[in-house]
């Protein structure tokens, strides 16, 4: 038996993003499932619901960072939630267990996690969201920014 | 669609565990996978390990809550390794994100890990394990610790 | 100039605490400022408030790590509040950051900080606290308390 | 005995910024150990050791919030050495303890802690810093910087 590691892709964006971004997320979510790959997220609602509730619908698997300390927070479409009661604390989490991160918009939290992603040279790929650094890779439709996370990826291994 | 939330069984115990523990580890790694339950440990070796080789034998899933910054510093039988970078610190979030902990042997790591999960009244089952309190059950066999954690659980929702 | 890191010693104990125990942790407050010492806590109430409140009425100088995430719940002989929104994943910074620990009585989050100055190799003395193991040292009187702690700090060095 | 509870501002910016900014800090430094406040940073180099020897050659105080688990690795300026082993992880607790903070040029390290404070409402003043937000206050010197910082602190309480 070889390694077994899953490829993780992290889904940021905000808690209260408008109904344009979040089926954005959706879509993000889906085409993570039709990839093979496993969704990671806060856990909350916004972004982070919608991509779980789109990688569910084809049948991927989604992990939940929560910031709060009971796995009853966290929104229904998280197969596993890792409760660490740290609050925004947990985004360094969040940035540092993904394998390539899709940051959809954005509030300061989502802002905290690039900041991270990039401090760790962990790769990004934003769709309308912070332009804080060039090695935020654009993606303009979320077929394309998973592709582009898979093949960062690739090229980073 | 309804919950997807899974079960979460929790492995605690020593990097370092002599053969006996780890041969135990192994057996109860592979019953949470006839039991459909998620294994999640602390990533390192010894116990965890031993744990999730049993798991993944067996068709088993297993969430590993990494101390370091790397996922390449895992056991390699992790699916899910969640990179927090805190040491030793991690190990509340092991504690709190498991719906039962088993306990094999233990060192003063495992020791930090039963009191997190004595203070939020996670149910524990322990083998040859520190003896701090009556609220951690003891287990003879790795068959009748997962019946344990299971049976606890469904009592616990 | 030379260095200018203070000696800190860490009080650890139960946040609702008994009278006899918090009137040791005041007395082992005031000996820990009259030896120019700085006092560490979790920064509540119970053994961690008394022990502050005595190092304030002696001149001394108290750090405080709070769970929480807002400097208005703590105790209000804190001069130094530390905002970690951690809950009790704060536990391990407290150890850590301790020179030596005393550790009086205690619930289960004083013994997971226990065991992680044991993991840490950090000196403990402890006042009718957990007896897990050898390596903490026994002390009958807060003046004694205070006296072993500042000699293993002193062959620590 | 009223309340003690001292003011901190927090100082953000690079461990290996240029010349320029770390004598900006240095005078930053100064200016916060001549209005009697305690200057809290992440107690590494460059912009945080030099502000840090700015407050110390002025009798000021200084806590370090250091990422890894040694006291031994900070900046030889620190009074008050808090332990966490979070690595980058410790950005949030320097966010959060401060009662303004006042950032000085910038690496992604500093854009986290930017972020953090943002989202937490904590008054931040920048010089020559990331502007990602009108909420950063901006200064042109370093006396005008703690004079926004303190006054900004005291409309906030």
């Amino acid at each position: 038996m070889g390694m077994v590691k899953q490829t993780i892709i992290g889904i940021i964006g905000a808690g209260d993003a408008p109904v344009e971004e979040r089926n954005i997320a959706q879509e993000v979510g889906k085409e993570i499932a039709r990839n093979g790959c496993t969704l990671l997220c806060g856990a909350m609602g916004g972004i982070m619901e919608a991509s779980c509730q789109g990688a569910k619908s084809h049948g991927g698997t989604t992990i939940g960072i929560l910031p709060g300390t009971s796995k009853t927070d966290c929104n229904p479409y998280i197969d596993y939630p890792i409760v660490t009661g740290m609050g925004h604390g947990r985004n360094i989490i969040v940035a540092s267990s993904s394998d390539a991160i899709i940051a959809i918009g954005g509030s300061f939290g989502t802002l905290s996690e690039i900041a991270f992603a990039l401090r760790l040279k962990i790769p990004i790929i934003g769709i309308n969201t912070w332009d804080v650094s060039s090695d935020i890779k654009k993606a303009e439709t979320p077929q394309q920014a998973v592709f582009m996370a898979i093949e960062l990826i690739g090229s980073n291994t």
